[in-house]
């Protein structure tokens, strides 16, 4: 089972993602946590090119395919490998936020970001895939408190930058994405207290496992 | 104008594509000369992962769209603007040494490869594709004692270790190339003299050229 989350900075996904995995461990499932881009050595190399400022002559094109290799490596290296073995595979981000941010930060046709996912993908899609929503608002003055704490690094940091406005389409792009794909989309409230998200999506988990079974 | 050049190592590509472009300029043509991959600041980072010995564990898929990112940068960096220009384009290598190093070495669909193309040229071909035809032999033997002469650096002899049958099968996937665009392709014997080859490369891009103001 691959199960993803996506949504802003700062909505809590990596906190999710973590705490989602002990209680699947508690649980006795076989979890493997990662992450895009850079889940792989590979990808943490291309993850430095793209975020690079010496490289700021790069165009939206090649974003697009370095998101793409990245995603490939991933994929071949750590999440179709774990799925064969039965584990469940939780990631931090995936093709989902290429088609939101490529779409809205570079203006990239959403066909055409569609294509390169079909390329790449080659039909594996997240049998679940968590919107953590958020107030753009909320979201930046929580990723900026950790970033001033220590606890998230600048390099994560690169779109907090941006203008509020950006940080709204980015937010209208997910919840279009789920709003369009109902049945793998579940869209949380993240303002919700991390214990009330993470019992909502381990009930969402077991109830699409033993809808599997049946 | 866009003009690439193809075909196994040793063939002679670059120094053509040198002596072509002096021929063009003497004759008051605008000539931009350029190579796949690599040819720009970020394409030379990227040659640099795919070419990285400790990133062996990269994929087919990988390298497929990493080759992709690096033309995406180049057409948009060099390649459109100097044809917008209205310059003549020589590249030392394209898509099509993609097609036929990515399916023989990794056994990549061509049909896949295919669609990443049609992804990242957008309708963009070259109007004349020069393959320079040779036996491996002769051309594995020419780029060898190039690289002993130390005017070939190391680095291009990534594959000059593979097997001769990989690199006849490398001579047969250009030549079936060329046998499936007979309008784009020229296919030239390369064991003919530096300056004959020149020459009927010339006259061949006139003619071209004629062809196109008629």
């Amino acid at each position: 089972m691959l199960i993803t989350l996506c949504g802003g900075e700062g909505a809590g996904k990596s906190t999710q993602v973590r705490r989602l995995s002990e209680k699947l461990e508690q649980k006795g499932y076989r979890v493997v946590v990662t992450r895009e881009p850079g889940g792989t050595a590979i990808g943490r190399k291309i993850r430095a090119l793209l975020l690079d400022p010496a490289n700021r002559a790069m165009v939206a094109d090649t974003e697009l395919f370095l998101y793409a290799a990245d995603r490939a490596q991933h994929l071949a290296e750590v999440v179709r490998p774990a799925l064969k073995e039965g584990k469940i595979v939780i990631s931090d981000r995936f093709a989902d936020s290429t088609t939101v941010y490529q779409g809205v930060a570079r203006g990239l046709d959403p066909e055409r970001i569609q294509r390169v996912h079909e390329l790449v993908l080659q039909g594996l899609l997240p049998d679940i895939t968590f919107l953590l929503d958020l107030l753009p608002e909320e979201g930046l003055s929580r990723a900026l408190s950790q970033a001033n704490q220590g606890t998230r690094s600048l390099d994560e940091m690169r779109f907090e930058q941006e203008s509020l406005d950006f940080h709204r389409r980015i937010r209208q792009g997910f919840l279009a994405l789920a709003a369009k794909e109902t049945n793998r989309f579940c869209c949380l409230d993240a303002m919700q207290p991390q214990e009330t998200l993470t019992d909502t999506m381990l009930l969402v988990i077991e109830e699409r496992m033993q809808s599997r079974k049946n």
